[in-house]
């Protein structure tokens, strides 16, 4: 690790505060993954509750730990209830956690991903490079030749996003960033088969927000939530290789419920950029 | 069992009747177990069928067995099909079974429960202590130094809500409670991993639709879906003790399809309160 | 197979090419099965998005290979998305899949089956012979003596509509029908626990999209992903035998993601009618 450290993650004791305290986590999410980032945060030891209405969501995050703000099947409705909830959120200190799923895809993801992130002050946005790219208003990526050219982008992006929104910024990939606009870690964790199931992106930004609800460090809680799911995907993709994809879904729960703090800081492949 | 029993419920018999005649269920729910409580239904021998739109809700509960209205994620749509749906139930002579997910957390579901329950003469009610206070009008209750403070409490609100309501209500937790107002069972099936994934107390009440849809014994309905789901839940933690949470959903549904009523009736650990 | 046959599927090729080419399929689609469909996708090789707000769907499905729309648990918002999106598909030359899940259930679903078959050419209709009878606008069969009666009207009904609509029609059952209107092909994979799991017709529909994705022979791609889905039903089986349905399930998407060109060759029973 460089000079340039000035944190010093503690990975272990964030994921036995999770175990201990076992934060709530509204989530204003899509039908797709619902019941699989439920299914993560309890696995990790928070507890779920999702409510998308306009009419509750401010009483529905009101005691909750975190809010998890994710566009994946977003519409008009839940447009407004994740505004209504997010500003209550911010008015009570509770960390919002945004996943622009699909940013740059569309206007409409592209223009509420920008708004909710001016709008709100995230405590950590998690998304793709292209999602990110979109969200901090950077033009398309042409993809390099090799994925390095991609690594660099991905630090620039988090870096100079997280400084603008005051915010931690984790751009998830092959290898995963996660920056505050100071200081930027890169994780080596995880396995390609996270990539072919749905859900697995969602669920990281639900299991980081189990974290932000724990602890003020968010660059540390955006870490542990990165290092925990890329390390269950990979002990998964161990016990599920003879079987297939339907069993590495099921061993990723098991391995994200059995996941001990000392696990998690034997096997964080993490190193400052 | 105490000379109070006026009842002698024929759990096998139940099953075997579900599993003989398939019954239709019809589920206005929540997206975020919507699956889990479809393949609850299938896996215990019933017919699921969910459909939530105020256009057609009235035609698909029409043919129906029982109709369950679960609050999970209720909006103003949803909330005017259940209304809509309940109304048309009652004149057919369905069973409704009511789940006020999260009554007592906002005041939308709790006024929606209340309205639910005094407008559609639910056949079974089933929440967790929590929700089925909320839905009685007592107020919150202060968790108590032990669990018998809880156990007392459930067995009062199950006992008045049911004779006010003329329904049976059942509240669940470590142990579960099931009345009709004039008889109380206690049930002691069941396993801590239940309460660590999202919709076991969602596909219980599914459940219980299955069995009120082959019986107009409500009491013993209740009682016969509480067992199942309580006896599945030990055999499949004792299966995936080893593995993990994601392991134990699929056991969960394993057992639950593998019920025989001759399991059911060894398995069960009921007797009157 | 009888001189009536002009085609000479090539299934194995069909499925390398999805593994090669990663079509990208819009599904607007139901809550309760979204998960499955999404993950069926991926496992088969595609690459799944779902979007349903009438402000993006034309944005959304403009770079995809191919539309799933399945009336699950349609309502008002989402019948006006997939009006859209089909329409927008149809203008680029886009696949759109036809799922006309409750067809004959309700009049809300079988006028959406008729106004979307009508207005939106479908490639391929996939229903059971319930849903298919109703959109085509015969009356509900009566159920005959034994499964001969279904099997000869079901290849009628394929026949009728695939001709009428100038689209192929799969009727589904304990053997499946899959015509162009002048070619009529039975398969014969499948095993009776893809009826006890919700979401494998919703998952087949959504097969057909990825193949669909990749061919200009819409016949044989509705081949491919019957035949498909049908051999992982029967490898699923025999491996989840001794366990059940939570078993089955995740050894359906374990076959699916493993399935082989070379697999999918020998183990196809398909003939000509």
């Amino acid at each position: 690790m460089s000079n340039k450290q000035r944190h010093s993650p503690n990975l272990p004791g964030l994921l036995a505060d999770v175990r201990a305290r076992k934060p709530l986590v509204h989530q204003i999410t899509n039908y797709v993954t619902a019941n699989d980032c439920a299914n993560a945060v309890l696995a990790l030891g928070g507890s779920p509750v999702m409510a998308d209405d306009p009419d509750e969501v401010c009483e529905v995050v009101a005691p909750a730990s975190a809010l998890v703000l994710n566009l994946g099947t977003l519409n008009s409705r839940t447009i407004q209830s994740m505004l209504l909830a997010g500003h209550e959120a911010n008015r009570r200190g509770i960390p919002v956690i945004l996943d622009p799923v699909g940013a740059g895809a569309t206007s409409l993801r592209t223009a509420t991903a920008r708004q909710l992130a001016a709008a709100l002050r995230p405590a950590v946005v998690r998304g793709n490079l292209s999602e990110i790219m979109a969200l901090a208003g950077l033009p398309a990526r042409t993809r390099g030749v090799d994925s390095d050219d991609d690594q660099t982008e991905a630090q620039q992006v988090a870096r100079q996003l997280a400084a603008r929104l005051s915010s931690v910024v984790a751009v998830t990939g092959a290898q995963d960033v996660v920056s505050d606009g100071q200081e930027t870690w890169l994780v080596s964790n995880g396995h390609p088969w996270l990539a072919r199931i749905t859900g697995s992106g969602c669920m990281l930004s639900a299991l980081i927000g189990a974290c932000c609800g724990v602890t003020h460090d968010h660059l540390s809680a955006a870490l542990a939530g990165v290092v925990a799911m890329g390390l269950a995907g990979e002990q998964a993709a161990a016990a599920a290789a003879a079987f297939g994809l339907g069993s590495f879904r099921v061993a990723l729960l098991d391995r994200l419920s059995q996941l001990s703090p000392q696990r998690l800081q034997e096997g964080a492949k993490i190193d400052v950029a």
